[in-house]
């Protein structure tokens, strides 16, 4: 595993999986044969040539450092990448491949491929953590429990009415996540963005390409960054949620408060008999960070004219680490809340 | 007007006399009003004192000086509020005011009432914006135009096509802002937010009161704020895009581009040639201000426990702004394009 | 008072008070009076014409709502201000008013005016909380008291130890405040910047605007605005550190640990027993505010050329809310620490 | 090298490297070694057990795995690092490692320690920048160039004006890494942060640690974390400089613009005639990446009480990207203006 330490503990390796080189690679290629075989499909390319092409970009091994270095070049990866593709294919039809396209067509929804299956291993957890709810509520909801408002005791309630608190979000979570995930856009605008490049077939390429890949079909995007913005709302409310919980469980598991039990983890260089509630630290943590990412994401809406260089780049900075964030979120929570229970009080 | 100078040109007073005190305690007292009136309809309270309890909240000229006095001891102007509000009524009926209810369930309510306002004067300003941009289409739609990406010349497209970059967003805009304010919930949890403080007749109660304010109805958020969230994100989504366009406009009307033209202000104090594109650049300062508030907004969903008074305090610290700066974006680039002509250029 | 009714816990009305309409304006022309006295004093006006302009700017009655428009038009409120002051003067010398200036040398020198005020401000309650720190660790520094540690008790130590924690960042602010004030920067470049427009006068002429105007000479800043981000910085570190003092608060004065007790304030609407440490949770709401608002700040360091009208907005939309917020922080810190004492506990 | 593909082009291997886990685990042993070291000069500890262990500090290889395992358990590396250390001891002198030292002594001393190296680095490449841009003043600066304000062209000036609004910025950063770099300060508090756990030794200890270690000494600033937030501020106002001249290197290279002309780099993969200013636009999201982690760096001044886990955290996640946006905005600032220079135009 690479990164600094702290990545262990504030990140999550499934999530910057997806976004790894070879991912990112992989679903650019992906995004290439999708256009190539919807480019078959309408008659602009031949059938023949398209499934060539579709083929290669399954089957080559991209050099990656070559892409590396045409990505600090270009300011994008995708001419180099489109550079070994046309080297891949026999030269009559090197000019077939990437027909009509502009790099951002194949970066954004490369992007929006890799964030399907982020969505998808969120909305997992969210199922695993929603379970682990229930078992607590089966176990504890009918104890009571000191309400706390304002960080002062307001009136009993009961553990199943605390749950709640946690849980009814959650669900909101699990239909927004299933909302974004179905509308992650598809995006071919050719290189000014209008669809001229394809001719008259833009808005048919741009739906079975859609079709294909498994995204919504809708108007470009390049230039109109909500779909991303609506991606990261997603990702700052779940680790938001988590981080409420979190906050929630450290105040809970104060010595002196006592409401709630944690097992394991925590030990301290100076003082053995600590247990110190790193996980639910760590949700606030997360959660705090994502929300000032998902400022910073807003920043990239400011994009000059038909494409931008830096709100582009910006956006790409941000996004990964806010998947990545919301997924360490969900996984921490689950850990922290398999291992809590609610100890029984006099009343 | 008051506020600072600047409050004349970054900011928007119509939308500002929506968070003014007065409307703020009218929309609190017509919450309260309604909640007397639904726990009148469900028999919680007689039909008679609920109807006098919802004229006196409708009469009454609340004492501003003394809520704002009770707010900064009381961290909530609503006790105050409710001490007004008995002291109105009868004393026998004095303690039928406010039943069941907590300080939350009327400022959360009061203030959904109030970005329902926010959003129908939004939308109004969302349509005219969308005439604009269709009357410029039609007066300079078939015109070339060169398109830029990445700050550099690209290929020529039409002005219709650069229109349509700029009305793409807005109609979506337009269809989220219309979701959002539908689903603006009214928030009834009583003072734990589990709802027993109402008896058994907390859901009917919520959907009475909701009806009645032509809110939605939905479980209790009052220590899980994604409502809150999203409208912040419909907030700064829209100034987002605005700021897009501002972006967009300052950099055609360079002297050295000029493929768009601006009519009036931006006077210099030095030079007194120049024609400065002030409302164009107000839009990105409008947008950047907006993203910033968005990242703040959500570190507010870090919730201690039942109720926070620290999260709380600042989501209202950040939403009216929002809401203005929301406001100001979308009265600026109606301004700006209302007064903007694509010159004829020789191809 | 006005402003939302909250502006009367969280805002600062002393502090609003220097960036209202008629400070800002007043300040403005304090420098335009410095502006004319030193080029009275460098032989650039006539001496009599100097002390006209710097006496007709001490005593001109500014049409404020002119004013405003002229802001509302021109993106700054100079040159509606400098047609006031033409006006103003005898017919002969209106053209001596303002030579070689450009707006922002005016904007800009105007806000380090109030910002020295501002400073000066929060200088006088910092003074006020440490002799508060310092009259509770008198009373109470001797007594033991359970430090806490990643939100679970650790060791025993004093009051006098916590105290510390509180005093010493504060005495670290108290030298900054200092530093920050006596940097506050005089801003003189002419139209561009390069002070061309003021023959080989620029620097001199600057150096005795700096002393008249009691800031310090440096190099045009027009365009690289390091030396407000200082500000924002020295005002976000306040805010930060009453935040931690209010965290702290809240954290020790929860009914379980009961470490520290304040005194009035915090009645809720429902539940009469509860006693809302509101003054620690707003202070804990007024640094994550300005925390934000530092990271909004920043942003607009990306200044466009030789000066960005939306970069500049920016700040002005940010840097009042800022000194206004730290200026609150100080306000609640001092109630809260008035009213606040350590029970004495069995050890 | 690792990372997503884009950390070729925004991130920066050489500051990364820095924050890698080897130069973390390293700095931390330094930091026990110069404690151990320290308490054998104070005669804490015998010369020779103080030898023995920082002989150990400097010569284990510690086990990175364990350390990672022992950082998502207890949320810290230190716990398992000291373990570490004492196995590779005597037993007799296994509890000389580390006595009276807490975890945060050492993870933030060794922060610091990087830190220092960090503002080394920035330092020799901001001399480096400096001189290019010597070197460019010295062949284009006697040229004329448009200045432009708000967007427009307002006023002929020199290219060494111009350059000099770069530069003036730039020298100014110089004093200030020099001075933070200075300022750096070792970290030794103890348990609960009030020195109490080194006998009466705390101050002298600190100060013999500062001055093995080449850091500042000065008070406990385990729950007052301004020093980071100088050392972001620093970070933010170096990228935020280097932003501006991003954006002004893209608006000046425009095609319509054309008043500085880049060299290499740029393709596209659709318009084979277009250069794209990729490092100026990188630059300007670098600019606003940094401005926004500032923001979140400052929400972790909320410390709870002696020690938070979730600010430590949020701290740990955002400064080392801040130092490698830094870097890398130096490191594109440089080879933007390498490759720039200033066509003749016809006066």
């Amino acid at each position: 595993m690479s990164g600094p330490l702290l990545s262990s503990l504030a990140g999550d390796a499934q999530i910057a999986a997806l976004f790894a080189p070879e991912a990112d690679i992989r679903a650019m290629l992906e995004v290439e044969a999708a256009l190539a075989e919807a480019q078959g499909a309408l008659g602009i390319l031949s059938p023949v040539v398209a499934a060539r092409i579709a083929s290669v970009c399954r089957d080559i091994r991209p050099d990656e450092e070559a892409i590396r270095r045409g990505l600090v070049r270009d300011g994008v990866p995708v001419p180099e990448l489109v550079r070994q593709l046309r080297a891949a294919i026999d030269s009559d039809h090197a000019d077939d491949v990437h027909v009509g396209a502009t790099s951002q067509d194949i970066v954004d929804t490369g992007s929006m491929l890799r964030l399907k299956a982020v969505f998808g291993l969120l909305n997992e957890r969210l199922v695993v953590l929603l379970s682990i709810l229930d078992r607590l509520a089966g176990r504890h909801g009918a104890q009571r429990l000191m309400a706390q408002t304002r960080m002062q005791a307001a009136l009993p309630f009961t553990v199943a009415a605390k749950l709640r608190t946690w849980r009814d979000p959650l669900s909101r979570h699990a239909q927004r996540l299933a909302e974004v995930r179905a509308a992650l856009p598809v995006q071919l605008g050719g290189p000014v963005g209008d669809g001229s490049s394809f001719g008259g077939h833009a808005a048919a390429l741009r739906a079975a390409m859609a079709e294909r890949l498994g995204l919504a079909d809708g108007l470009p995007w390049q230039s109109a960054r909500e779909p991303v913005m609506e991606v990261g709302q997603a990702l700052a409310l779940l680790s938001g949620t988590m981080g409420k919980i979190g906050q929630d469980i450290a105040l809970m598991a104060q010595n002196e408060v006592a409401t709630l039990k944690l097992s394991g983890g925590g030990g301290s260089s100076a003082m053995a008999h600590k247990q110190n509630p790193v996980s639910a630290e760590v949700l606030v943590a997360l959660a705090r960070f994502n929300a000032g990412l998902l400022g910073t994401l807003h920043q990239s809406m400011v994009h000059e004219n038909e494409r931008s260089g830096a709100a582009w780049t910006l956006e790409w900075m941000v996004l990964p680490q806010m998947a990545e964030t919301a997924g360490a979120s969900l996984r921490h929570a689950a850990a922290l809340l398999e291992g809590a229970s609610f100890p029984e009080i006099a009343q």
